[in-house]
Order: structure tokens, then sequence, then C-alpha cells
């Protein structure tokens, strides 16, 4: 998605080896015009699969999950929760999921209210490096009965091997722009 | 605002003597529809302030904001952090928040790259109770040298002192659904 890419370019910027910090326009302060043209690729994409709900995580898929709602007829956005710890809550599905930035687990739920029986869900998330968050979401959607019709990212980080582990779940992954190498703190994409 | 009180009857619970949920339609699943409508009510109140920027609070306000931020000419959303710790960080305006709720002080946070001298801020939230988060995002503005030209609340329960306490630091509250009690499990509103 080249204007996406060409974002990066402008206003991202490299910490260290291969962090990409985008909260200029993502993840802290967000472009909501921005948002609406990935709305408009996560629709033009996934727009066949009857998609009746859309799964993000909290808190930065938010936005871009209740943007891109607005082009699927409007469906539910449903946000997951992130927990420091496992706590076993009846009321909800939970899975819990690596963090590499942060070398350690954390827990993720989503109330049994708000997954059904033959729901048709489209997961939403900003980054997809080791695609752990992913399957948690996955993992969430299967434990309720649901359907995953879908994973779409933002930014891959295409040097790690998420989009490898969650298709290896059996779900096709859509990504706006693909990193496949920091060179000198610069992105550079793979070729479309 | 006569669909949110209508929703609020329809789709909300009361847990214990005060405690409202909107789960199901605000801050767990989101109705973006609804928050389309949210955010006309915001603009038709605020929408002669010339705000450049809208300010929220992780992570129930995201979707408020960002839907809400289309009407405004799609101004940039930022939205600000909690942390269970005060911990300095010189990049970040900091201030600390009592929440009734945990009972407890916690920390919020907001890049200084996103508040500037001269900025013309809209504060948007779910819940207005005690209105200490509120007066928390105003002081962040504030120390950024950013003017607020006002909070918007979905919710505001108006038997507690939040209105008060927040236009005492000479900020104007507009809040589209106003409780003034809950009786035997049900929300009554103000009259308008």
């Amino acid at each position: 998605m080249k204007i996406l890419e060409e974002r990066i370019l402008k206003d991202g910027y490299v910490l260290g080896k291969d962090i990409l910090k985008v909260d200029r326009f993502l993840n802290h302060q967000v472009d909501v015009a921005l948002l609406n043209e990935i709305g408009k690729a996560f629709y033009a994409y996934f727009k066949d699969h009857g998609i009746n709900k859309i799964l993000t995580i909290e808190a930065s898929g938010i936005a871009i999950a209740a943007i891109t709602a607005q082009y699927f007829d409007n469906v539910p956005v449903v946000f997951a929760k992130k927990f420091d710890s496992v706590n076993a809550d009846p009321d909800s599905y939970e899975t819990n999921v690596y963090s590499f930035t942060k070398n350690r687990d954390y827990s993720v739920r989503v109330s049994k209210k708000f997954i059904h029986q033959g729901d048709r869900v489209l997961i939403l998330d900003d980054f997809l490096a080791q695609g752990r968050a992913a399957a948690g979401l996955i993992d969430l959607v299967r434990q309720g009965g649901g359907e995953v019709h879908g994973v779409g990212i933002v930014i891959e980080k295409s040097f790690q091997d998420g989009k490898t582990y969650v298709s290896s779940l059996g779900v096709d992954v859509h990504s706006l722009a693909r990193i496949r190498a920091f060179i000198d703190g610069t992105p550079i994409f793979e070729e479309v």
C-alpha cells in the first residue's frame, strides 16, 4: 500500500536494530484519514468473506478496527484485553501470549458474550512480527466456536516468521506494508 | 441524546449500587454506527472552537475519539497511556490520577511530541464520575502549553461531582447521557 509505505518512510523511525516506531500516525497519535485508507484496503481484500465481526486487541488495534468496521457495514468491533497474569474468569475466553518485546507471557481475554458459534471474524492488528498476538486472538475465536476469516495487519516485519506461523493455523494473513529488512535505520519494503 | 439513553436502557446493566456496564456497545464490544451518532453530537456542540486535536485515554476512549475525529475534519487523535507506577520520562508529560474504582493512583502519560503551544484540544472519554481522569488529561494539555476547549463525555454519572470538579478547572463539560441515579438497577436520566 503505497501511501502507507510513504508515510512509514516519512514519519516512522527505527530504534535499535529492528524496532519501528510509528507513534506519530498509528499507535499514540493517530491519523484518522490514513486509517480510512487502511480500512478501505482491508475491505477490498476481505470483502467476500461475509465478515460479521472484527476482533482486535487493546490498545493500538482499536482505532484501526473501529475505522475499518465502517467499510464492513458497521459490523461490531470487539477488543480483547490484556492482563499481566493468567487469572481464570468463567465469563471470558482466555489465552496466553508470549511477548518477545517484553520477554514474558501475558494473558488475553474476551468476554464469552461477544464470540459465538458461526461468527465470521476478521482479526486486525497494527504489527505482525512473531505472530503470537494474532495466534492468541485466533485461539479466542475458536474457543467460542467462531471462524477466523483472515488476519489483517497494517505493518508486517516479513523478516520474522509471524506470517508462516499464523498461516500454519489455517488463516490467511494480509499485510498492507511488508518490511523485509532495516538497512541503516531505513525500512526496506517487499516488492509487490 | 435519545438513542444513547435508549441503548443504555436496552443493553446496559448495573452491577452493585452504581456500576454501569456498557460492554455490549461501548467499551469491550463497540457499536460503530452508534459511535458515529456520538461523534456527530460532539461535533454539533464543539464545532465552533477551532479544535485541532482530540485527546483521549486508552483503552475505552480510543474508538470514540477516532470516529469523532472524522467529523472534525480528521484532526489528529492522541491517546494518553496508563502506567501502574509513576516513572519520570523526559520525553513525556505525566500526571497522577487517583482511581476510585481501583482505590489507588496510576500514572498517565503523553509524548511531548504530540501536545504543543497553541493546540486547541477537545478531550473525550467514555465515562465521567469523579472527574479525575479528565482532570489528568487537562493537566497534560496544559503542561504542553495547549488549550483545552472542552471535555466531551459519553456517559456522566451526574450524582457524582465530576462535572463540578472539571468545571472548576475552567473547562466546559458536555455529556451526551447524564444519569442522576440508579433505582432498582435502572439508570434514571436527567431531564433535558
